[in-house]
């Protein structure tokens, strides 16, 4: 049977989801949408076959809906993630998780409280087959433990409404999920130091940036985020392990030779270098929540993001060196 | 509505495609499968909640199934597809399409007669990233015309039932659909050299070999099989153009440096180089049938297929260049 | 005419230089050898064709000496390079070029009290093909303005007498020199952290470490100094320009297929790595010396890695940043 | 004692020899030099501190002259080398030794008749790093016996009086000569493909090519040359062998992050690509001279060359497999 899935929030990203859920994956279906504007949600149900509903709530608990997808804008977040918890129903929610992490806080309580695990998050980055790559060489631990993490976030260009703060809460915030998952640590102290600045930032964003993390464990953790360089959308994930240092792959492109270059076409959007990645995070989901599972970033995790995040904005503010409080991990999330 | 798919042979591959169409891609069902030996068409009918049918023809010409494909053993295809294109109902046939040239001949006859395409070829390549970023580049023209093409199909081992003719009918073939496909072209003539050979081979097998085609243009094609390589599965395909070389990316892996070596690991398997592959050929035949279309390889493209490969082995028995003679395609197939 | 060299100090370093000044390089003789162990020093002269001095002083002031080599220990240079100054002649010297800022200070006082510059420092990775490749690209300025620079210096083992500080003098000491150079900028401060420890380190050793200067522009340099990395002797560098990023080429190995990896070697010796390097550098020192000049890293720069070097121990030390205080360049070494 | 050598030839190689020989190169000095353009002789002695002899002859047989360097048109080498022969003088001649086969005949018999190597001729790519690390490989036989080579000579442009057979006699030449040193085995058939003609090219000129040589113990040996292929000088070379594959590195360059691509600098003047492989052959001449030996290529490898070429020029005409005749290596030689 199939997983009749349920979208809250049709705008760009919603309407992605709609149709990789309707065209490109097997086993599920969308039954419904709904929208803050109900037109749009309208004109998305037809196209895709569903059926509108007027509010989150309604098909959240309509019985012919067996998930949720929430893609709505992030303050809208966390009501619908506890009221699909409250309906006893998976829910997979965009990132953010909440726009706080007392948000985040709540929805694991309330998870916990329901006792069971039904919380998804899309940080997708841990279903891109690189990442998936130097996961497997992390857990077999065939080059020593890692000491060292260096990654690069670079993107083409943003425009003026893309602030210091941002380069955390919308850049890196990818890079914080991802990372303590690949190396099965806990973040300990969040820094951010300033580099000269390029000549194509304007005056309300330092660019680029250098985040440091640590972990428990002592790994150190550089992470170059650079969101005017120009050149290409770069992501570069290395680590240093005692015994050797893996490096993620660049994506693939013909090599050719012309004009005096041997070159490769670098990526220069997110989207074309994720695109996979959202396929299959979607896609796992749908089977984990058929077999009553969640494998993919929870609760725990989207809380985590939010406290590191929040660590990393006081350390950009504050020029200190921030500790990252986030609690241990309950039980209930091992 | 699903495409309901009839599957006739569950042997390996069949399986695997019968487990891609219900649990990986979107838009497809098999509702029936069969098979020479029954009971494991009832087991697989079962597996994926299907229902089993007792022949092949009995399954093309049952009403709730919309489309064929045939993964029988080689000698059994030719019937299938025929008995498909009587009735009316698109068929996906792996390769070969028919054991013979005259039986591929046979098929385009009746598919012509039938008027309308129905058939597709399963030569996966044309689906693989690699080759499609090379596609596109060809399309675009960017650096001039192609002049070469230098081809390399490595295999780490066969076993002693591999003989010397099978380096064309069962590795080549996958080079031949796909490379005139690549550059647009016809092949003229077939040639086969013999280098020194690898002490890894066995009396039966001249390995390695080099294949030269040539194209009614004039493009020089090589193609190393070598089929006792054994480092690794390694697919090449660089073409040197006027202006520029284009080559096919290498599969993508971690870089890692370790016992002072800078590495990355390299295939071992056909099936994982071409996994995605498979996934997207029938995906797209899934999207492609829905419309009515044939956009893949066609029967046409099985036929000369069968030729090059009549042309190569006479090439390799008589040590001498061999003229390819496909006749011209017919309108029906641009 | 032949530059007629002398050189003070025969052993390993100076052994090799002697040997590559006699067979390796056009435009100069060793004349004179001297050394500590004057026994050690005749067999040198006799295997090499030069003559014994007994004395630094008398091989400086010897009339048949143009110019002086020094490779003497550490502790042994400043004065020898004092004597050449006073002498009026031109000085090549090993790194250091004094054991403390004081003692560069000094050297640099008495040349420009002597009115010409005399003193070439032997900071060889100016020379290297690598290095002088990214200098070309940084004065073309084709990527715009440097922003950020990654560097590693990577050793396979040391040994139990390597101390934490060794990290900044005996190693990070190449890197320091060479980066302010290649982007023609000072640097203002210095900050080392300590990552995670390898398990291949000793108690007296922390490694590996992330060493942080800036320049007084602004741009942030991290250099990764990890000497048990195990694996090889890897050097690197990358700018982060505001159009582009720039990388120093790999070390240039065949790429071997082979057991399931597509590979290339990895330096594992610095001499190795840098061979090329002290050949040209000795050559253009030969050269320069005969017109009159000083091309490369002078007394300044020997004064400016100390001071640099100084401020990172402390950082070491103390776990602070601290202000890298050289003064403006004199205007004599512009 | 420096070598003292003279200079046959004043050409442009000419100079640049006798620039390398008192600038860069230890352990020799141009004592004379002669021209058939005695002006342009005695501009170029005057420049580099050497006396001007009228003739060939004279210069020869000067007493204060060691070993000589024929940098001649081609026309004169054969008489050249002959005199030094017969003078008991060292010689290294530029390709080609003679312009015939059979000149180059009458130079090896001349040679053993004098019961002494004195011949070297200047195929400086046994000298390239690249190569050199090749056949180290290949000594080793680390991956098994070679069972092919896949080569490319590709330049990016000829004038009009460059024609089809200049492509094996100036250019495929350099891989005639090194490849069979590489695999240290005998040529035994040449033939020549042409591809499918580059826009770029004139009528008297079929570019590019693909030579095809086989040796003796069956390895077969492609070699494209694309003399007009716009994009660099290229020079490829891939050994196949039982067990792996061995590729030489590209030059060195800095890679780049820039305008969506990852890019590498590539040659595109066949001097920069092999200009330190010309400082190595010559200095390791010096050495070889001074001890009395022959090291490098010799008499019976331009002989070699010379029979090879003649072959290949051959299966241009006639457009068939030709033998390669230079009957078995004299002992003299091994």
């Amino acid at each position: 049977m199939d997983l009749r899935v349920g979208v809250i929030g049709t705008g760009a990203i919603g309407q992605e989801h709609v149709h990789r859920l309707q065209t490109k994956l097997a086993g599920a279906k969308v039954t419904a949408v709904t929208d803050i504007d109900l037109e749009r949600a309208e004109r998305i149900a037809k196209k895709y076959g569903a059926r509108m509903e007027k509010t989150g709530y309604s098909l959240i608990n309509a019985p012919d809906i067996d998930a949720v997808v929430v893609t709505s804008w992030g303050p809208a977040h966390e009501k619908a993630v506890l009221e699909a918890i409250a309906a006893g129903k998976p829910v997979f929610c965009e990132k953010p998780l909440a726009t706080t992490a007392e948000g985040c806080k709540n929805i694991v309580k309330a998870e916990i409280a329901a006792g069971k695990q039904l919380v998804q998050v899309g940080f997708m980055r841990r279903y891109d087959k690189g990442y998936k790559q130097l996961k497997e060489l992390m857990e077999q631990k065939a080059y020593g433990e890692p000491l060292m993490l260096r990654c690069t976030h670079r993107n083409p260009a943003v425009d003026e409404s893309y602030d210091t703060s941002m380069a955390v809460t919308d850049t890196a915030i990818h890079e914080i999920d991802c990372l303590h998952w690949l190396i099965d640590d806990d973040y300990a102290t969040a820094q951010v130091v300033f580099p000269k600045e390029t000549k194509y930032t304007h005056s309300r964003l330092k660019d680029p940036q250098l985040m440091i993390l640590t972990t428990k464990s002592g790994i150190n953790i550089t992470i170059e985020v650079f969101v005017n360089c120009q050149f290409g959308y770069d992501i570069q994930c290395e680590i240093v392990c005692e015994e050797g240092v893996v490096k993620m792959a660049e994506p693939s492109f013909p090599t050719i030779r012309s004009k005096e270059k041997l070159s490769q076409k670098l990526e220069n959007d997110w989207k074309k270098r994720f695109i996979d990645a959202y396929d299959v995070e979607m896609q796992e989901w749908i089977n984990d929540t058929k077999k009553g599972i969640v494998n993919g970033p929870g609760a725990w995790d989207g809380y985590v993001a939010a406290v590191t995040a929040d660590a990393l904005v006081k350390a950009q503010e504050t020029g200190k060196a921030w500790v990252i409080e986030t609690g241990n991990c309950p039980d209930f999330y091992k």
